[in-house]
């Protein structure tokens, strides 16, 4: 175990709502340091759909999640966060004098007065297909979301399954990729209404071809790059689908992972919180955002906003003691460094 | 009084707590009359300082008051409110339906399911300084507020008081006025530090000159026209000082008005909520932003979106009584009319 970072907060999740954390504590002269699995700043936000518009953000009529991660890491740069990136929690440990000591599963620790778990729904990843020899493809031809879809411009690209994420990427990149094939295990498709008339209608004017009703069977390629997709029908049919990219959309699974383990009281896989103040059952640890659940909590990026705030005033005390907190509206106190 | 218009919810306040509540409303398929005693919306932020820089709007690491009523009022613009400015909410009576009757003293009536009490502080305004006829000069050459620095260029300005607003115009106008003349009844200022050191380096430098430990006398002038300000020291010492305009600062009065009438359950003169809900102690009244109070309650406009989002979602059921909610984030809702 190498010598712990101290810091007056660590932050566990760099999702919007873990970012804004760092700007709130901040502004209440406490400093950060941040813990992510992603290898960047942004959580689903960056991860899973950096090019979608979000409407609900006050004062923002529409934005993109990648910008609105730009945005809040702007903000939070005056306060000089500590980001450790790549990296999952593992322990939480209450030290003899209070303090928390929160460990890594790359080593790092870090040792602090308090601690805001921010980890949005957890750990998340994509349901893999059972196909053998998978994990030597992925992340080189084989793709569970896509970031840019100018990387897939010229490809011929197989796209398999049948809910939104199918059907809205089968519909954007019909007139990037060289070939678009949707297959799919049913005829019908699950997602809405608009986006399957929309797919329909392109696969008539031959942008798009569905391969239905197969299933995805196995894998051809070498060093990584996929040569071709084979897929089959219930009856053991077998077709051969010459691609450079296979793009499976099955879901996501999530799971509290090592929270879980820490002792927090739960509330059907969420962190109960004392909504006025964001703190859980054990003292010291506040959680905000989507992992955080009380009565009537709703699931906005804006409520985690507001609970990040509420958890840096409860926080105040244990990182100045006795300090009365001279509260001021950000108007008149300006930002130190901007 | 005129036929009553007839809308899901009524909301008492247009600054940008109240702004945001049309678009929380809007996403859950609800109707907004939004009525403000001033004549445009943005409540404070337009009216007291427009100009001001905002640091602790999520997602926006610096945004001046009136672009963000500006943003605000876009984003709320798809759900096509309806506005009702320059008129104060005077009555507010429950109606054997169970609806509430909203009655303004333009003599303006508005029948809602629920009412939104986005009032901010309540009605509020400046502290007058007590000058023989200073009512003849007001808005002419005697104003409480500066919403456009550039109209002060080239004038001769006194400013009178010795706090935040004082030291802040009187090193802002500097650059711009013919002559700043600083009138405070002490020697010692007691604003921020550091605005406190810049107003007496501006003075060595000559740029403002400090008329200390003077107070406002009296004003000559004609036709709302000041011509020159008169001050006294506490032993009678008058003095003569040639100005155009007088910015008098010290401070505002705030007070619920007709608010404190309606019956709500209130704590230090603020509208007691449950903070899960926004609930008022009247079924069908909700209140959020700084009128607004439970344990804990940060004074944040942050707060008040999220207040907002809250009375929304409790709302929603008493305008569509028997409908389950259908709840999705806005990135996959997206948002009608954009």
């Amino acid at each position: 175990m190498s010598t712990p970072h101290r810091t007056d907060v660590a932050i566990i999740g760099a999702g919007p709502v873990g970012l804004f954390a760092v700007f709130e504590c901040g502004m209440l002269k406490m400093r950060c340091h941040v813990i992510d699995a992603l290898g960047e700043p942004g959580g689903q936000c960056a991860a899973l759909y950096p090019e979608k518009p979000i409407y609900d953000i006050p004062g923002h009529p529409r934005i993109e999640a990648a910008q609105l991660i730009d945005r809040l890491v702007e903000q939070a740069e005056p306060f000089a966060p500590t980001y450790h990136l790549g990296q999952q929690v593992e322990t939480l440990a209450r030290q003899p004098d209070g303090r928390w000591l929160v460990g890594t599963g790359a080593g790092t620790t870090i040792d602090a007065a308090a601690v805001i778990v921010a980890a949005g729904v957890g750990a998340f990843g994509p349901n893999r297909p059972p196909l053998a020899g998978i994990e030597d493809f992925e992340n080189r031809s084989v793709f569970y979301m896509v970031t840019r879809k100018e990387a897939l411009r010229g490809k011929r690209v197989v796209v398999a399954g049948g809910g939104d994420s199918a059907l809205d990427w089968s519909i954007l990149l019909a007139d990037v990729a060289a070939q678009v094939l949707v297959v799919h295990r049913r005829d019908k498709f699950r997602g809405a209404p608009d986006s399957v008339a929309r797919l329909h209608a392109l696969a008539e004017a031959g942008k798009v071809e569905l391969v239905t009703p197969y299933q995805l069977h196995g894998l051809e390629g070498a060093g990584g790059q996929l040569s071709a997709v084979t897929v089959a029908t219930l009856e053991g049919e077998v077709r051969r689908l010459e691609a450079d990219v296979l793009l499976p959309f099955f879901g996501l699974s999530m799971n509290l992972g090592p929270i879980a383990n820490w002792g927090l009281a739960l509330d059907k896989h969420h962190i109960a919180i004392d909504q006025a103040t964001a703190a859980t059952s054990a003292p010291g640890i506040f959680a905000v955002g989507d992992i955080a659940t009380y009565p009537h909590k709703l699931k906005l990026i804006l409520t985690g906003f507001a609970e990040a705030a509420s958890a840096a005033h409860a926080i105040y005390p244990l990182v100045h003691p006795g300090e009365v907190l001279h509260f001021e509206y950000s108007t008149t106190a300006g930002v130190p460094g901007v």
